[in-house]
């Protein structure tokens, strides 16, 4: 498939008219051909339009149908083959291994939410059966299902240029929902952006749906995202990315005519707690452990750990010493932009500025651009608890020591935090009463609590919460990773005494579908 | 039971030292004592902070002990007995009948969250088992249940002075999630708010359960309530009102630190879509069965059927006649407030003094203070679509009817509506493809469909929704009324490799809590 720098809109290709952006290697530092014609107000127009036009006729698709839709996409993207892994390596210097994997996850991503639209959890059909006698009032009959929110924006993330961005989890998630979705690529990757859009346009076009389905459009500023989010048609958003991007589009959401929810992963230090027992009796291995998580993918990963909490002493020493010795091996990583490196950058060189700061250890400096020397740096609690410059997240591989006197002051710590993706208990059985009274703390301020485990890995499934209080998300009641995410694009409907050949097929008597349901306030399937 | 006045924060009775409130007898405009001392930023502070230190404890709680506190709080109320009802009759002008009806759904809708938190649905329990010989990579132990979100401010609303007031669905729920309450009790019934606040203080104290668990405060201007907003210790808002007054809590509450969830019902005109054959065969019915449901309780209701939608010719002549001479027949009743009354009268008059609308037929007029005259008003639908002042809510008993050359029309009328709580179609059999064709519209537009209903009147039910798209709330994924209100106040928390030991009760292997549970994607229970 030939990447042509055009915008998908619905089922045509169209050459944007604004400024281009290019893909730049950031392993080189060459720009990479073909440029991308940006947008303007005019393709949001016709991409929301066309997104309300197939609203109604998608949401109502039939979930075999929508489930093998989602199913065709995922097939397309392996049919595009090794020229979507080199596109994606050559965009942002990732390694092959990982976007192998990274493919994997995004291809296993849209299957989990074809099987779960096929499930039918996320209708939460409910039936209050008529009680025509009952006394003083007699009771309607009353059914609850589920349908989708509405043609929704979605943001791509550089840090994950197919599992998070145009056929990612946001995306994956809406399809199943039922909504139809326009992407506003990332520019660090738009020929993988492409790529993959034209997979998902394809499978549109193959399945016979509305156009309108899906749309994907570029834009080298700030207003085609801006434009999007404040266009009536789009009913949510998704977006994972930094604080301030995320924080300007809740403000666009919040003050239009119809304000929307805006689901913004944003920004975690992934605070990990390393318990006495645990550090007394495995330090060394914790150490070396922690290091491998810290610069795993020059720790771009929303849950990379950030901050380690410990108590002072000879066994933080040595923990530190074989950290250090570790980090001295950690070989430098190209980031995935000539941007994200020297935010890096700057934040690291503000943490070594930092008079209550000492650095531990580092990685091996880099040599090509754009590349990343891991860093490990401590403090003490107290300087902790009183500068909130040490609370920023410094996205790279790059990890804080909090020394504390006693375990006492890990409360205090961890109150202190903003809202996390992730809190972990590095732990043995003797902690066990000490990380007890630490989890209230915790549960308050994460989405994941992990124990003996490191944060970077998020599995796809059920259970999974990538999600937490603010800032690491703009709405803590959601997940943007893991079967959960389907329930943000959705919002109940109650129909009262309809005739049976207007009820929706999820709430006919029969149960067609085979959904779980709750009758009358029993549990049912 | 004796009202004293005072505010309730925590175990203790504190008198306000701010301009105080009285409650009115609308019925006479006479002010009823006592005076109830407002609050200040420091009641404000007090209260939250009992909230935050009893939240830890409370969202804990065992859901047998949960639910059997706020089944005490039902017979706390129930116990006070008749002095509770003439209280509220008094501030409130509504009929003895009305309001002991209120106190059954009061006390019923907490007895439905009692059963709710017992069978723990709510808790959207997802178990993944560990997978530690899966290639490429181990799946870790991943288990997810929700949580409370923390402590919830509440406001009281004018017009169900006990179902949407101190110990209202909003309160009910918020107590059921695990959240604390702090409510800013409605001017209009100050003594009703503070026996039913007297009645929760003391199930808390009766429970053992931390003081904090409830707070009620008072204060005359917009102070109190806005502080509680910005407050950092509270997590969510529930309210009903004005759109004005809701939509300045979302702005408060999107302008914080950190932004919280707002779920304010607000505003809805519910429109009644009347269909052609239902109106040749049955419209005189109809149009008294209309005109009940049009002059219940003043129109105080937020499901008040503010609008009709008809085809024009001689059968909807005939239903307006019919209709103005039901409506001839309905007497005065007191409204809840003078401002409300004012409102009506002003919002009447507006109708009046359009040019394209005319009067079809009115009630009695009114000859004590504050009395509500029942009206309704025609229009054209090329008038109602070119005009947005004939889409404002008028609160009371009066609807609009939107005369429409064909049923074509129905659809660009609907299509033209705001976000609505209900929408309704009258419709006989011969009917049923035209509404098949209106449905899809209905469904992006409101949270309640009904047939050959009205939609005053709401089931407190698992399959009720009382939502919808803004401005009828501030969020359509949710609901105010029925049990699925309980899913505004939780958040999800994932537990990856947690030991047995720390495992939360409703998490562990046994399901020692019987709950419903998605274990490694099936269904179970």
């Amino acid at each position: 498939m030939q990447i042509t720098g055009e915008m998908l809109i619905g089922a045509r290709a169209v050459r944007g008219q604004a400024k281009a952006i290019q893909g730049i290697n950031p392993a080189t530092g060459e720009s990479l051909a073909p440029a991308f014609g940006g947008g303007g107000q005019a393709e949001v127009d016709q991409a929301c339009a066309l997104a309300a036009q197939a609203f109604d006729t998608f949401r109502e698709t039939a979930p075999e149908a929508r489930a093998a839709f989602i199913e065709a996409i995922a097939e397309n993207i392996l049919s595009l083959g090794d020229a979507l892994i080199e596109r994606a390596m050559a965009e942002s210097g990732l390694p092959r291994a990982r976007l192998e994997g990274e493919r994997g996850r995004t291809v296993g991503q849209l299957r989990l939410f074809a099987a779960v639209v096929r499930a039918g959890n996320w209708l939460d059909v409910r039936i209050d059966p008529a009680m025509p006698d009952r006394a003083p009032l007699p009771r309607a009959d009353l059914r609850l299902r589920q349908i989708a929110l509405g043609p929704v924006a979605v943001f791509g993330a550089s840090n994950f240029p197919l599992a998070f961005s145009v056929a990612g989890g946001d995306t994956a998630s809406a399809l199943a929902a039922g909504c139809p979705v326009v992407v506003k690529a990332h520019s660090a990757h738009p020929g993988t952006s492409e790529l993959v859009g034209r997979a998902i346009q394809q499978a549109v076009t193959d399945a016979g749906l509305p156009e309108g389905v899906f749309s994907l459009l570029f834009g080298s500023g700030k207003d085609v995202g801006a434009n999007l989010v404040g266009h009536p048609a789009i009913k949510a958003v998704g977006f994972t990315g930094s604080r301030s991007g995320g924080t300007a589009l809740m403000t666009i959401a919040a003050n239009r005519p119809e304000p929307i929810p805006v689901y913004a992963e944003m920004s975690s230090i992934n605070p990990v707690f390393l318990l006495p027992a645990a550090l007394q009796t495995r330090g060394d291995a914790i150490a070396k452990g922690f290091v491998g998580s810290l610069a795993m993918g020059a720790g771009q990963f929303c849950t990379n750990p950030g901050l380690v909490i410990a108590v002072e002493g000879p066994e933080l020493d040595q923990f530190l010493q074989t950290a250090a010795a570790a980090l001295a091996e950690v070989a430098p990583q190209t980031m995935l932009t000539p941007g994200i490196h020297q935010a890096y950058s700057e934040g690291v060189a503000q943490l070594k500025g930092n008079a209550a700061v000492t650095a531990v250890g580092e990685g091996v400096a880099g040599q090509g651009p754009n590349q990343c020397q891991a860093g490990l740096y401590v403090t003490s609690a107290e300087a902790f608890l009183t500068d909130e410059r040490l609370c920023d997240e410094v996205f790279g591989a790059s990890s804080l020591v909090i020394k504390c006197r006693s375990t006492e002051e890990f409360a205090h710590v961890a109150e202190h935090l903003e809202g996390q993706l992730t809190a972990t208990l590095l732990l043995d059985d003797a902690d066990i009463e000490q990380a007890r009274a630490l989890l209230p703390v915790l549960e308050r301020k994460a989405g994941r609590i992990l124990c003996n485990a490191y944060p970077t890995g998020v599995e796809v499934c059920h259970s999974m919460v990538h999600g937490g209080p603010f800032p690491a998300t703009s709405d803590s009641r959601t997940t943007s990773v893991g079967s959960a995410a389907i329930l943000r694009f959705l919002r109940p409907v109650c129909y009262q005494d309809l005739p049976a050949a207007l009820l929706p097929t999820a709430l006919q008597d029969a149960n067609p579908l085979g959904v779980r349901r709750l009758f009358d306030g029993r549990n049912e399937g």
